[in-house]
């Protein structure tokens, strides 16, 4: 970037769940900027949004929109982002896209900044932000094979709503509703989750649905296979292997984690605790004999990774089990996809 | 027992949420039941409960109580079946008791009927009933156990309120409430979860808490320390490698685990689909391709253990992942006790 010059940055999908938190984010980023546009659909356009002391007006989304455009932050739905990436591209833009559609392209960086800031260096204008569950994962795991190497990762996820969009929350709310009117469980209004793509609904409130996305190969979930493949891609590393089970329960916002891993050395819980307990983005929340441990909703709206419950497996002196909990619209999107554009800024990649 | 004797049947913790699944199950047992007695604290003394077509006044319970009873369903509480349980085994009651209190007591048989019947010939009045997350576990693991040797366990749960007393149930639907009323999460009122016997309470509405019941060695919960310990005890294996993270989740009724398996032979999704298919107590609801696997909501008053998303491994050819949902309530709980009391009765052990 030339010297002085400050960004304009375009949000797509402003309106969204994410969008929202990446407007909210950019009030106080640590990066110059000029100018921010917010992108939607032609029914959002027109509508104005608070952004510091100014009105921003949401304009319709069109391959124009980007003429101008430094930074682009796509958050709409991987079709969005199929067509208008390669366009922002075009026109100049760096993409930092938070959907899944690129991830799994090689040669397109696949990053979360504490882990891998340096294939951030080869981008050719897109950037992938990594899936939520994987995110907050890599943030807890990364100094633990750094000090002792990974060799094996199982993960069940207890995943929010949110991660669905802002209308599964409103779905959860009213089913909650419909649950204290009295109408049964089995029942309730369902039209969006487990996935809005796939063909039956059913209830989430008081209930855990071992199904978020479709379903894939070898009776995995999509989601499962993004911890699975994702995880490799952001670690290099091939040949840790990776087990998910995802799963969406009734909570708000915020994902929590009960993480098993198998390390390359024997080490002790204190020092896992000692590392993580300096490392970047993660918050050490590790304390039984005060019942302190991380809970999703002391989550919502804090930046870190909060890992706690550390135990040393009783049968593997390399196994150990953690608990890990982050804000899903935060770390696991928003955030994280702030911090890649701060990190190319500081390493003067945009 | 006599030919033609029916047995008298008192019920310890009437007014509870266990007891009072007790008390529905007795009214459609295979069982001999000349008299049923409703027990409870003398708060609860006099007040009156419908059993068939009869009326039971619940009486204060007694060392007394037990005069004439011949078999105790015991489910208020480790410091009554501590006190009680010897008085009704003193007056020639069999005890059968839902509290973790004599569970690990060498001698005393720890039951699920579908695993160990045989263990109840040797009992000496007194049966305990194992914790719920075990229960399911059991019913799920031991036919795959049998057929191919069971190695380790990782199970993490997604536990019911329900598991914590009708007094729980009614803390998330009141946090609930609040929550619909603009309260904010962190500040929903919170009295007995995570533990009752515990210094802290934290909401459970829209939460996860990976906190059942108090902490204990190794920074395991006894939550978790009774999955490890009972699990050996009922598989009669002390080599089987457990591992267990106990989460509590915003649901009334029915829990739901994920559980990965090491086996001690290779094998194939197909198998171990064909084994469970045909398992007692287990109900195979196993079909990616129609959206089909066990909910919890579907579990409530259901008498199966359910399992579905069984998947293979895709690093360890004698590893698989599995979804287990039972209803925490009956065969976690009331159920089993009374399939307890059934398989004694086949078994002419009463």
């Amino acid at each position: 970037m030339e010297m002085g010059k400050k960004y304009t940055v375009a949000v797509v999908g402003a309106t969204g769940a994410v969008g929202t938190k990446m407007l909210e984010l950019l009030q106080e980023v640590n990066l110059p900027i000029e100018h921010v546009k917010a992108l939607a659909s032609k029914r959002s356009a027109g509508k104005t949004l608070a952004f510091k002391d100014q009105v921003l007006t949401i304009e319709e989304l069109t391959a124009d929109s980007f003429e101008g455009v430094d930074i682009a932050l796509f958050s709409a739905g991987g079709g969005i982002s199929e067509i208008f990436a390669p366009e922002a591209v075009k026109r100049g833009a760096v993409v930092i896209d938070n959907t899944s559609h690129f991830r799994m392209v090689p040669g397109i960086p696949l990053v979360v900044p504490e882990v891998n800031p340096e294939s951030l260096k080869t981008h050719q204008g897109i950037i992938a932000n990594p899936n939520c569950s994987t995110i907050q994962m890599m943030v807890a795991l990364e100094p633990l094979r750094q000090a002792f190497g990974l060799d094996k990762i199982i993960v069940s996820t207890y995943q929010a709503v949110s991660g669905a969009g802002a209308k599964a929350i409103a779905e959860l709310e009213n089913q909650v509703q419909e649950y204290l009117d009295g109408k049964p469980l089995t029942e309730l209004t369902a039209t969006i989750l487990p996935s809005g793509g796939d063909k039956k609904h059913y209830p989430i409130a008081f209930n855990a649905l071992p199904q978020i996305d479709v379903f894939g190969e070898e009776g995995y979930t999509l989601e499962e296979w993004k911890m699975i493949n994702e995880t490799k891609k952001i670690m290099g590393d091939e040949s840790i292997k990776v087990a998910a089970t995802c799963v969406r329960v009734p909570i708000v916002n915020g994902h929590s984690e009960s993480i098993y891993i198998e390390l390359k050395e024997e080490t002790t819980v204190q020092a896992i605790q000692e590392i993580l307990a300096k490392a970047p983005g993660v918050e050490l929340v590790d304390d039984p004999s005060r019942q302190r441990y991380p809970q999703a909703i002391d989550s919502i709206d804090q930046k870190g990774t909060f890992v706690g419950r550390i135990r040393r497996d009783l049968d593997n002196p390399k196994g150990f089990h953690l608990w890990v909990v982050s804000d899903n619209l935060l770390k696991g999107a928003a955030l994280n996809s702030i911090q890649i554009a701060e990190k190319m800024h500081e390493l003067a990649l945009i």
